[in-house]
């Protein structure tokens, strides 16, 4: 049969005129004009269809900045989460996870995680170093697409950050930072978004026969949160605890951050940038996918509400207090716990979850001070804890409905979700597996390399330095500065002399408000 | 007549043959394809719907996403509004809105706002709670809708926090929250944007008969801001001034918070929020929502403006000082004035609402202080006088033809719009009843709440506990800690003897570093 | 010949029955409802249109509201690059930038940008002032356009603050920033993008005959960072430096700013504002303007880290420290680099031109501070250096082929693209001329106007003030104050005797407390 697409391309057998001038519709003997008619379809066909895809992309670059401001907000919670001596240093390397992270997923990351996968165990992909070849095999490509993966890449190395902080050397950190965002978190992902071996761990009967089944991460508890944690938290037992976290008798010293205004802000930022990072894995709005971002935007806040509450509560009965900066991480902590099953589960569900990863995030933090590992913004409860319990959440509550419109469950035969739900068990030991695999993965390349890097005594910074703080030690000084500008004005003092100043005005004024104004900066 | 979609679900009689299949189109002799034709179009048909579905709910949960962010907004702005020693009750407070307001919308408000309304009097919805029918009754629902609905619900909870900041305790900030996200805003909101009674009470003739007509409040002047704004002078007149805030004579002293930075920040936050508030409120970007959300979008900017610059001209006048913080609080009263009509007023006409919805404001921060009110955030002047203002503006300044791109103005016969633009005065009328009725039932349900629980001594903290501020008396210590710092410090020192640190080191530079340095946090 | 929209319009000769309904589509016997087919055609048409019409509009005022928080962006980063005693002062301007410019654009900036052009030498726009006859004659036009504009406008008189900071006159300030953003700017934008002289610079070969071609500035390097820039520095030098920033030998004192955190914040909120305007300035996802902003997305993310990674590194061999606040600077002048060939170049150029960038902002730094000005904010190197260079780009770097994608390139025949790309000198000449033109525009306009006020003894605050600061002298008192709050707190210790407090608590615990906290505020 012949369609409309081969007439308007002349592939109709003997065409000598073009073929759309020879449909004719008339219409009460007068013929109408069918060439406008078919490019009126064709143009509307073209126009639904572009505003579909651009609206996808618009969608993928949007979530991508809210992903990016998470920079800013763990710039900020980590700023108030330390002393101010070390505050230049952790801003520094906040900005640097952002900048370094952007030149090694450029030249390797997208590479190894969505390129062609060319060896037999489905382990890494290759060839597109640099955007050289294009945007890899995946089906979502494009610069959105390599904007978004970048965006996400940058986060797990800031995971690092707080684990190590205030008391770790500037070029381990380099050393850290460019390995995680070049390699370790884009093998991983390439395992488990780019078609790697965790997505294809089992075979199940599906409509169209078997296909291959493997873990379900929606948006990186696994994938983003789980390698930040634990590299963080190797990096927190390799470096050894700050001066003072410990006393001689072993207690626990409480360290408290300088500002929790900045925490909170840099949380309320994270908490905003989820939006981008849960909702935006639908990765498309089209196909159902708005369906699909719309669930997570719900179940996000949940959860995460429901994390904040029950710490809050918890850490009442507990210690006796509200306690602000534990709350803000349990927040944290319930939207780390959602983020693998946001697209997926009952509302109802996401409160549950959000909080047992609120108890995760208390109980693991416990655990660390016992073990005396000193975590300063408590990353491996947070993001490694909480991350492993929410990683393992698809396998307990996944309605198979959810996952079918995510489109993410091509099984039409087979139970292949959440075993709450009478999705079998197959789905919870695949995400166990990953679980381990990725544990296993991300301890065991960086492990060595902390090691390597403590033993060249390249790894930690001096304890005069640490005493000191970074900033004055490595940045040219504190975040904060006093003394600067006092001399500055002191010498403007002097020079006032030619300006013609009455003498009255100049030294009780100038040093006295100088002075007053002067201890009591932002 | 028989219709494509007959054929296509073979209802036509006798039909034995799949429809589609006996259709046939002939083209020179060849028969075409005409069953890939078909599908052609009707994919077209269901690409050009489902993208104008995403974008919708991209649009709505975008909107929800930037409300959210106010929240961040009010945060900084609270706390630097503020002393320093209640900055972590005040970010705990508004950290909780979010939280506490996320699971009482959820279990009770979007029920009592959009869910089914039984009662004969439009007076409250149910049925929904916990999501557990679905989402409502109203035309636009799913999760983008309770979303974006709960984004809104937090704000006026936020908006009370601010009015009776620094002396008010956390059980009663607890209560009066949850009553106000949980049912106070809800029936409200139901009132006027869910069917609710507010919004039927005249009958005008239009192009199809009589229809409803009742209040216009496009964003939520009345149903969000003077909500807030009236609570929160109710709770500021029970719990009384703050101490020392009017001397023996009853004189004003000032207590300036403690941040100016900090409440520039949070201004420029809400600013941001409100284009999610406003244009937000289109609800859809289809049937025409674009133009509505740009014309929004313009007027919103216009008004603000225009606020914060009347605000420093007079405030200049009066007190002779470019007074930062009164143009912030100008620029909100602006924002919070066009709120209500915004989608449907001339460019023009938004600066001069913008300028009296600042003049409202500076008179309405007068009286206050003339009453012996304190209000330590000016959030009564702001969202309850220009709010109740905004409220009215529909009324006068509503332009007919753009009510009708809005779809909010059904009648093509009755005037019914903007006084000062031929629509009569009936709108005006119905806008006056909400405020009054909404002011009524506000004040009614939060005065009683606040007088039980100042009788029952629970409202207010001790004397003692506001002097040494809620930070150290409830949340564990101040915000910007200093002593467990230098603490930690002291004891590092004594720690470091075992690190072979030479002796010249240790204690001038540690005490002397520290000290400079710990006296200039942020 | 007759088209379906003729019959439909009913202008076929002798029409006298609605011509819709004499279409007959007759299918086995049965007459279809021709009319519902046709409606649903029609109704596909009209949603595919307006789908893409609304979303292209969503884009705008997205990337305009993104544009406009990096006012906010620009507040951070100047308060934290200024000494506290100047906070308030700096914050306010920033605030009056977003104000004044909507005021200033809206009665005068628009109309000169993007009205209607009738002088002969296409050098303004007018007719459209206060948007009284509708929205200028350029295709994308309407209430979104006009938003994403003056968030634009806005901007331009944010830079020169910084340039000036610190000891330049309120007066002076509100003169400068009105007549930048309601006639310096909007006259530059008309040249480049309201179709003004410097975009006809050249006529070309097209493959439709001879086409002007003129400058591409894609996002506004020379618009928008070189006007900032030019007329920060003529400013600089004209008001001359800070009190102290020189000794009595000349040489440069540093002037550190009083919190490295706020401008770390700031940097963040305007790379993240960034992407509102680098790739918002494809005014469309229609047309493939998706293609355009995700390549825009992705240059500027490259660029900009390349040029926080260049300058670290640079600095840190020059002056041995890894310096934090010209990192933050280096990232700007990156993202400033890229911004007018973003949607045209390779990612591997976008590293080389954000890298160039960065060197060109160090160099400039470096110069300034030989010839003994003082630009507190490095507004000219980041935006006046680094935006010359960037203006320089497209005719360097631009790929035909991206040229097209984003329909900027008219021409099928000549050659008029990146030089480097085999395309000619030409582009290169008319960006080069439009740097020169430009420079001289702008410092042609605002140096009279600096001079005037400096003769006027208007231009500078006193060198009592500028001890005081602004803060003190101006805005009733410091950002961060202290003894208003000290002074409550002590009248309350007055106050609360007839509030039956126990004696022992009163002094020492109200003095103790207090005076601890109030040492150490944000």
């Amino acid at each position: 049969m012949v369609t409309i697409e081969d007439l308007l391309k002349n592939t109709t057998a003997g065409a000598t005129v073009a073929a759309r001038d020879r449909i004719e519709l008339v219409f009460e003997g007068t013929r109408l004009d069918s060439d406008k008619i078919i490019d009126e379809f064709l143009d509307t066909q073209r126009v639904a269809a572009e505003t579909s895809r651009a609206l996808d992309v618009f969608f993928v670059l949007l979530s991508g900045y809210l992903v990016f401001l998470m920079q800013a907000g763990f710039a900020m919670l980590t700023a108030g989460s330390v002393r101010s001596k070390n505050t230049k240093n952790v801003l520094l390397k906040n900005v640097l996870d952002a900048c370094v992270g952007a030149i090694a997923y450029y030249l390797f990351g997208y590479a190894f995680a969505y390129g062609e996968d060319t060896s037999a165990v489905e382990f890494i992909g290759s060839g597109y170093y640099a955007l050289s070849k294009g945007f890899g095999v995946t089906s979502n490509s494009g610069f959105n697409s390599f904007f978004f993966q970048w965006a996400f890449a940058a986060t797990a190395a800031t995971i690092v950050s707080g684990s190590v902080a205030e008391r770790t050397s500037f070029y381990a950190y380099m050393a850290y930072a460019f390995f995680l965002t070049a390699f370790v978190y884009p093998v991983v992902s390439h395992w488990v978004w780019g078609g790697g071996f965790l997505a294809t761990i089992f075979t199940v009967e599906s409509a169209t026969g078997p296909v291959d089944a493997g873990t379900i991460d929606f948006a990186g508890c696994s994938v983003v949160h789980m390698v930040g944690g634990f590299a963080g938290l190797t990096g927190a037992i390799v470096v050894g605890p700050r001066l003072g976290r410990f006393d001689s008798e072993g207690k626990v010293v409480p360290i408290p951050g300088h500002s929790a205004t900045l925490a909170t802000l840099g949380t309320f930022l994270l908490w905003f940038g989820w939006y981008g990072f849960n909702p935006g894995s639908a990765l498309a709005l089209s196909g159902g996918g708005y369906i699909v971002a719309e669930r997570c935007a719900v179940t996000t806040t949940l959860a995460g509400a429901t994390g904040g509450i029950v710490t809050l509560i918890v850490l009442k009965l507990r210690d006796h207090i509200f306690d602000l900066l534990a709350c803000l991480n349990g927040i944290l902590a319930g939207l780390v716990s959602i983020t693998a099953c946001c697209a997926f589960v009952h509302p109802y569900a996401a409160i549950f979850i959000g909080a047992m990863g609120a108890l995760v995030y208390i109980l693991a933090t416990m655990v660390l001070l016992w073990c005396k590992v000193d975590d300063p913004l408590e990353a491996f409860p947070i993001h490694g804890a909480a991350g492993a319990w929410g990683a393992l959440c698809p396998g307990l509550f996944n309605v198979r409905e959810f996952q079918e419109t995510a489109g993410l469950d091509p099984i039409g035969g087979d139970d292949y979700h959440g075993g709450l739900y009478g999705g079998g068990g197959r789905l919870f030991v695949a995400n166990l597996a990953s679980v381990a695999v990725i544990m296993v993965w991300t301890v065991g390349l960086v492990l060595p390399l902390f090691v390597l890097m403590r033993v060249l005594g390249i790894l930690r910074i001096s304890p005069e330095e640490e005493i000191i703080g970074n900033d004055v030690s490595k940045h040219g000084g504190v975040a904060y500065p006093i003394d600067a500008t006092v001399a500055a004005e002191k010498q403007a003092a002097i020079d006032i002399d030619h300006l013609g100043m009455d003498d009255s005005l100049k030294t009780p004024n100038v040093t006295g408000v100088t002075d007053n104004e002067m201890t009591h900066p932002v």
